[in-house]
């Protein structure tokens, strides 16, 4: 199909589509002339994949563009991966300052709560992962807010939030290209999936106490 | 304490809390002379909380403005505040095209699977909710990813938030306004605690399950 066909297909711009196609986040198609290709289902199924990346998973087209590199990548191992998507999906943000703490930003991540409540979980991750100093950063946020997030209400989440990660490794399958796209993309995927879920769990849960009550 | 003092306490720019000033997300300091106000403890706690609500809540200083309103209005009650809540909340996203749907977008999201998949679950929420059309986003876009989720494995994370979801409100204070604090408040930051939860417990779980095997 050409251009305008693609266009047509997945309701994407034919100049968002050059875009995609300047920036490789789309593949080439068939050359037919020095000025058309020829595309195909690939193709159609990769502008969904962006779209569905940077539109519902929120990443930028810079983060698609290293996700693309990471699943179309093949012969890395499970753990390999796994560490490489991390990397590339962990938020830049700075921690927001906090001129009250002992210690000043940098370098103090890894004396945190957010370290102290990891180890104290015992979970097996490395301390060194950027993970922790996001839920530190996210926990300070909840202390500015005036939400008494404390390790013990954590430590209830988390309780759920460990079933939640079962049932996404449940989801791996065995090829390791299929495991590959399903670690990285369900990752990013699946938050979305999650935050509607608990907004309506909370309604839920609300209303059935308030009828029970 | 003047501005720049404000300015060292909180860690953000005097120019950026100039703006906050305009636009209203930070209240009056007591007026000095034309030109000069102090600030005091409540407005430290504020600049944090704006921060924190856009920097890690991940909101629109529009968003934040919101926010702000609906929790320094006193003498709402629990679902209306709720209710409020979700619909300044909700994403404003359009779902992604999908042109091999019988129906396009407009006015379809509500025969959507989501909505089967929210009454088949029983879950006691308003079928006219965003969230349920934010869920069907969410599961389109896993589609265009090829992660096959479907709605048992749907049922199975639902079995994990419903206790997250149980949390929240246990976290919701007695008091009206601490409620509305709460529900809006640990609406919004808890999402970014539970994102980093679920990273590193997928870690441990993959690991875990490594050395048993």
């Amino acid at each position: 199909m050409r251009l305008a066909e693609l266009s047509e297909r997945t309701g994407v711009a034919v100049a968002t589509l050059k875009y995609y196609r300047r920036e490789e986040l789309l593949h080439p198609g068939t050359t037919l002339s020095r000025t058309q290709a020829d595309y195909d289902e690939t193709h159609v199924e990769r502008v969904r994949l962006v779209r569905a990346l940077s539109e519902v998973g929120g990443l930028s087209l810079a983060k698609v563009a290293k996700v693309l590199e990471i699943i179309t990548t093949s012969g890395q191992d499970w753990m390999a991966v796994l560490e490489a998507a991390q990397r590339t999906l962990a938020p830049e943000g700075a921690a927001i300052p906090d001129p009250t703490a002992a210690t000043p930003g940098d370098g103090a991540p890894h004396t945190s709560r957010a370290l102290a409540w990891v180890q104290s979980r015992g979970w097996q991750v490395d301390l060194q992962d950027p993970f922790i100093d996001e839920l530190e950063r996210a926990w300070q946020a909840c202390d500015h807010a005036a939400i008494g997030l404390t390790p013990t209400s954590l430590d209830r989440y988390a309780d759920h939030v460990e079933g939640i990660a079962q049932v996404d490794v449940d989801s791996v399958p065995a090829d390791p290209e299929g495991a590959v796209r399903q670690v990285i993309l369900g990752t990013v995927l699946i938050d979305p999936v999650l935050v509607a879920l608990r907004r309506l769990a909370q309604q839920h849960v609300s209303v059935s106490r308030a009828q029970s009550s």
